[in-house]
């Protein structure tokens, strides 16, 4: 019998022999796959649930918590929504294919580029089976073989559901060995997995911080790591007040567990006495705990309604993930540049502002994957710019930066048409 | 006294600092960092000259072989060459400040990429001490910061010209700080370094194989690597048989120490009769070596003023770097397919066809920086490709492939212009 180890390796190389092929794969073969996906999660609804249902009850039973169960489980109309984004997906244009920057050079040979499939894909992520769709989905509409290692306490659900990629895509036509599932959970194999440089091309992890930490740091091929968001919004001195009390008040509300939302407001003290109020009490309506320094507390204090905490230094750049915002009074754009210079993650920012050359100082200065003039951080997200579907945030800056959508699951390669040029 | 490694921390702070205002320096500015490169390159000629001297003498001293100690060089010539160099380098765009991609949303937000540095970039370089300059000019231009670290052989060769870069941009306005030189020689900073990932974006090793391995492997940032190239000429059965032997020798013969040189010939089984003594004619005239498979050897062998040595498997997938190379008869294109996907180091490709098909099946199906129909794989340079530049070539698959010039030093952040919108 073959070891886990083996096992990892063989499915390695399979997926790595049939990546060749699949970067031709046409168009049509691989929305097809994207629509039997589809019609499978609803045909195959019954014996996914009951797959799903073992875990749950697994899951239950060991004390996991309600947030982590939630995410867990899977129902009628998860698996309808789910088949729904199969749809869009294949919807979206193809990005393999796509030639350009093709130019004639003066010796007549004919350059250019084509962009074409990164090559194998892994994902390790955790607890929500809908990930095994989400990401074979999108990894397969740009070409891409595919390595799923999901978490343990998922198992007989993302065996069901890999099931039905792996179905979907034989019957569309995708050659065998395209999406490969680790059906060993034994905890030894990611580390063996990480180190499969020469096999894997992109690794994408998701799940909670720690996952993501641990993968970054020891994996030995690239790695889309993103996730962590400390998001300022600046108040400046010419701020329409109206405008940034709603903007701040979206930014922080509306969603506040992801990493878009607002973890620390910085409001220039020119402005502060007038807008301070009118922000805290919107946000207080909405249950929000505000940390802040001795000027904004100065300029707060006189009304007993507000949550109101001394801010520690810990406060600023933290990712807080709930309805607790840091809030500090700057004496200029300078004094905020240089606070989110030093405490941002580099993901959004936001400037409000009515001043002109305040608006492209940010712009150009900010150092982060997303900045903004005048709106909510809450629009970093794939589909809100208009990618259509979206792997994951980077805030790394290397190959792509921000929602990756479908074209940075690709690469290029360099095409010559030559006539029989030699090099002089 | 400092020790080498609070030296190297202080140094990489100091980059990482100054990195921000880098990204909106003028184009004014950097280019004119570049003609003052330029200029004092000839007007210091004799300080930096002296300087070589010394590295050279004690090179020589300690038995340093003549292509090392040639590499180690400086004269008043390649002082004018590189000079002319960093004029070229002024005259390319500035890659830094392209908007594009920008749209705007049904919502009114105006959502799109703006290309910026990449912050900062540290080079490992052996020997030549031209490196130094090289680098400095092209991440300037790019606006990044750098960190020099350049071989302890060519020490006071990378001082001067250092001094050069710092006093050149200091008078044009360059922030201070944006060019760092590691003065230590010490070894064990190399690997302090290579864990520098919260301040390093990107690391350039310069050097041997054996630099590149180690500084891929154990590097906590992106690398770009390349340099290793296993070329594959691939004469199709219906390749205009002169035009198949001008481009494989060119690809051998024109400069066969470098990783576009061809390294194995492939010949389809109906052409091998008639191309292969003509192609070994030629190659012999010029010395090379050939390690023939069975069949080929069976075809040429009558020629006794051949040099032909019978093909072992190391011979597949070897980078000859040198007047050798291996020589195989194949039976379809799909073999020769085979053979690249097996052996192939992922750089330069190229068929030789008169056949449409054969030729975008090869385009297609060939994973390959870069690859060719009816053209020498020497072509594969910065130069050649109309970048301009070129800071090495990539065989990784991240990022950029290929040759990389300066727009491949600079990633994008997304750009916003917003009215007060907030996401519903």
């Amino acid at each position: 019998m073959k070891s886990a180890v083996e096992e990892l390796e063989a499915k390695g190389r399979a997926a790595k022999a049939v990546s060749r092929r699949m970067a031709y794969l046409s168009t049509e073969v691989k929305n097809n796959t994207l629509h039997n996906i589809a019609h499978d999660l609803l045909v195959k609804r019954d014996e996914i649930l009951a797959a799903n249902q073992i875990d749950y009850k697994e899951a239950e039973a060991s004390g996991m918590n309600a947030a982590m169960l939630d995410r867990l489980m899977l129902s009628s109309s998860r698996l309808e929504s789910i088949s729904q984004d199969m749809l869009a997906v294949a919807a979206l244009p193809d990005p393999v294919g796509e030639v350009f920057d093709m130019r004639t050079l003066p010796n007549g040979l004919q350059v250019g580029k084509k962009r074409v499939p990164l090559g194998v894909i892994a994902a390790i992520y955790e607890s929500r089976p809908n990930v095994t769709i989400d990401i074979s989905s999108l990894c397969l509409k740009a070409g891409n073989a595919i390595i799923l290692r999901g978490g343990r306490e998922a198992i007989h659900s993302n065996t069901a559901l890999a099931r039905v990629v792996q179905d979907a895509s034989a019957r569309a036509g995708v050659p065998d060995g395209a999406v490969q599932f680790i059906e060993s959970t034994d905890r030894t194999l990611v580390n063996h997995l990480l180190k499969m440089g020469g096999i894997i091309d992109l690794l994408i992890p998701r799940g909670g911080a720690e996952l993501i930490k641990f993968v970054s740091e020891n994996a030995a091929m690239p790695v889309v790591a993103g996730g962590v968001g400390v998001c300022h919004t600046y108040v400046d001195r010419s701020a329409d007040v109206e405008k940034a009390v709603a903007i701040a008040f979206n930014a922080k509300v509306q969603r506040p567990t992801v990493c878009n939302a607002l973890d620390t407001l910085l409001v220039h003290a020119d402005i502060a006495g007038r807008y301070l109020p009118l922000v805290a009490a919107e946000w207080t309506k909405a249950g929000v705990e505000m940390h802040c320094d001795k000027r904004a507390l100065s300029v707060l204090e006189s009304e007993p309604s507000l949550k109101l905490i001394p801010a520690i230094e810990e406060d600023w750049g933290k990712e807080f993930l709930s309805l607790v915002a840091a809030v500090k009074v700057v004496d200029s754009l300078d004094e905020a540049l240089e606070h989110i210079e030093r405490y941002g993650s580099g993901h959004s920012e936001a400037i409000i502002t009515e001043e002109y050359q305040s608006a492209m100082r940010f712009l150009d200065e900010v150092d982060a994957a997303c900045v903004y003039v005048n709106a909510s951080t809450r629009f970093t997200d794939g589909g809100q710019f208009g990618l259509g579907a979206e792997v994951g945030i980077s805030t790394q800056k290397f190959h792509a930066r921000g929602p990756l959508g479908l074209k940075e699951l690709t690469t290029y390669k360099w095409i010559i048409f030559g006539s029989g040029q030699v090099r002089p």
